[in-house]
């Protein structure tokens, strides 16, 4: 049975929101898609594009949808959720509240200050782009991806089953997990990586051989650091929001650089090519598992 | 005028003497390739494909071509290098010698011990792919890409432009660099990159919660771990061949990543916000300039 179309609000009109909000209108989920953000211009972009039906004037606005998705960086997420529980009764009244940014733990922290807010259900999408900004939205981004939900305690059914319901109409599989465990795969499959593309760039882009270090720079280069052309505060707030995990990702990831320069500098070719033999089977296995995934 | 189609041995069928000659073969420059190979299946499968048209059976038949070039990994790149040089008197005579082998400093004195080898041509050509065997040849391979050369004291100009005209022949664009100049630049670039990517891979690979990292990794964490699949053998002689430069790109990357700690440890927003827009710039530039180079 078909069930009745949702009216969403998405709070903050970049990539990632407004390529749910494409992908929730094609797929029948909302009926009408509010959106909100503190820049007029996403917000008329947005509105001429398509992508939402009504600009909000604020975010009080936006307490009539049925769903509002908090979608801008980690740090702002908390302030937003902070702002909204403050206005609905802890979220016991208004809208069903779930957001996307890619730290869980301040936006449970934050939804846990004034007791618990079981109509909040926090929410990622394993899915994104080096691109930024509501241009780039594109309603297949969530297809075939998955989305985290790390349910709070006592978090209430009914709003679980409407964020599930909602990603799953977006093309997504959505799987559950604890905050704490979301956010130590994160920082070693994610945020790491995005510390050490910046870091790698950052480090290419101080040398005195620059010019020459971009110019000969090849595919590998241009793969390997693709996501460090991402949005930068989006990553400050990540690196911040989630700072003893990452902490720990980049400690564990420094003890194994400094073991393999050991090797490199002792002339240990068998335990360089061992250690990148692992690697390669590990990758090649992630690999082809990822591309039977997308063919399923 | 069109030159005579020459005679061209490839020593190491891999994908990159694979991909050379089938692009040579493609333009005419090559008129019959000779190929060479320790693994006999590798020659079956390049005569098989018609990615050579003769199998030598030892080195010596390679001897025979008007050119030369040493595909396999650059320890062993060395080594055969030294043993060509042995029958040719020092490279007067027999073919003219060129390689394209990721590090040339370890090429260059090989060459150098017993004197002045002015008809070996050092070459590098910047492209690849982490497949590896002649069934991943691609003619198309360095069309567009770059090649450099790093021409040695009292190089042969005939032997220089020769090697010139078979890159050019290939679709590739030839820039000439002093050895210890190239290095450095794709120590930084391309050396450094790869032990990272095999790194992250393997610190991953090493960790009890490795199913769901494995698991929730995304698009993000392919790219950036695409080379750690490249040919484990090659990037640990490379490793050992450039070691003293890829030890101080390492170290400098360390010394970096060391500071964005510091930065994430102490909450200094700014400076992770700092950082990241800078890398962000410099990528975004190298990238905007690579696509307008393949569309020119």
């Amino acid at each position: 049975m078909a069930e009745k179309p949702c009216s969403v609000a998405i709070l903050g009109l970049g990539m990632i929101g407004g390529s749910l909000a494409l992908a929730l209108k094609a797929s029948g989920f909302a009926g009408r898609v509010l959106g909100f953000d503190r820049d007029p211009g996403a917000l008329a972009a947005g509105l001429e594009a398509g992508v939402i039906d009504h600009a909000c004037e604020d975010l009080d606005a936006a307490l009539a949808a049925d769903i509002a998705v908090i979608a801008v960086p980690n740090l702002a997420a908390a302030a937003v959720l902070e702002e909204l529980l403050a206005r609905t009764d802890h979220g016991r009244s208004g809208p069903v509240l779930t957001d996307v940014a890619s730290v869980k733990g301040n936006l449970a922290a934050a939804a846990a200050r004034g007791g618990p807010a079981p109509r909040f259900v926090p929410g990622h999408p394993i899915a994104g782009s080096e691109r930024s900004g509501v241009a780039a939205a594109n309603g297949e981004l969530f297809h075939r991806h998955r989305v985290i939900l790390t349910p709070l305690p006592e978090q209430d059914e009914e709003a679980l089953a409407l964020v599930r319901r909602l990603w799953e109409s977006a093309g997504a599989e959505v799987v559950c997990m604890a905050v704490a465990e979301h956010d130590a795969v994160l920082a070693a499959t994610s945020h790491l990586p995005h510390v050490l593309a910046y870091c790698l760039v950052d480090d290419l882009a101080a040398s005195p051989r620059r010019e020459d270090l971009f110019r000969f720079a090849a595919g590998g280069f241009r793969d390997f650091t693709r996501i460090a052309s991402s949005d930068p505060v989006m990553w400050r707030d990540v690196a911040l929001a989630n700072r003893d995990a990452l902490l720990e990702a980049v400690d564990e990831f420094s003890a194994r650089l400094a073991a393999l320069r050991e090797a490199i500098a002792s002339g240990d070719g068998a335990r360089l090519e061992a250690t990148f033999t692992a690697a390669k089977a590990a990758r090649d296995a992630f690999a082809e598992r990822e591309a039977r995934r997308q063919q399923n």
